[in-house]
């Protein structure tokens, strides 16, 4: 399962170009950046209320719903999620220092 | 970096055990589901501005956020990533059979 | 109008004893808490979004939905909206005390 | 306790000129339209987290909080509050004739 974002985002990617009444993608993607973000935010919302309520499976869901929608947000604004992961293995490298050198991160 | 978040997700479980003075995640996981949850939510409130601003290194740096407390949401709950990971896969497959069958996702 | 709200609340409250089929208010508030503060959630991001995109007529439509659902949840959890004004009113007492004391809030 | 809000308005507004060292509102302020509507969404993420938690003084708090920052992002784009109450009560007086009409709101 490691590669399930990068190919979710490749079929994202060849989706956003389809029909908007065909796929799911298009139809969100057409509607413009700000409904997507307001998309990720709802997503975000139920997400924080899974995870204070305490039902794991409502939390999978959820975070499999925000990554999904994070990913659409990241396409329609043209960055790869590459450059997500790479910031990601960035602050890991700094923060690993961090944590050596005895600071908090 | 297909397995940045694999290794960052190994990341946070070894620190959520570490003294909460030494370490963010200790420190976050140390103040309950309910503190863990909020980080997330500004994350995303962080990350849907970023989006409607249109500045990609900042949306960047968001989604970076948003995923890093994903993670340590997932981690205080039990959740395993490839958990999230296997739901997606789950809903691609539905997806695309729905997509060959001409209906919207 | 400086009563808009009180009379709201009072029609909010009345509302949420209606048949949940007859009444926005009274079918939102039979699908629980954490639905109604999902709704609420929903309402913030649309005003953060129509705040940072400077639309002046969204905004104003949305922060309207804001308070609404913001009354919902108070209604629902028992929270007379007088409360939350008491409680406006004691803080701005003690920040004008801090203002004249030259410190800031 | 009706004028609360209206109090509170004109007292933001008057804050919202001194100087950013002073007041908690002309700092915020200061800062730009996205940083304030960030912190009407992160009081928002609070607010629902309280609501979900069932916390009868913390959903005071923060209701409080989140009405605060509302006033300061309306004062930031030029809405007066009495429009957003206008609003409502535009809603209120189509939804009592729908009330009457039998259908739902």
């Amino acid at each position: 399962m490691a590669d399930t974002l990068q190919r979710l985002e490749a079929t994202i990617a060849a989706r956003a170009l389809a029909d908007p009444g065909s796929s799911y993608v298009a139809g969100l993607t057409a509607r413009g950046r700000a409904r997507i973000a307001q998309k990720l935010g709802e997503e975000a919302v139920e997400t924080v209320i899974a995870a204070v309520s305490g039902n794991v499976e409502e939390l999978t869901g959820e975070a499999a719903d925000l990554l999904f929608h994070l990913l659409i947000v990241l396409r329609d604004a043209d960055v790869p999620f590459d450059n997500v992961l790479a910031e990601l293995d960035r602050r890991e490298g700094q923060s690993g220092l961090a944590e050596k050198a005895g600071r908090s991160r």
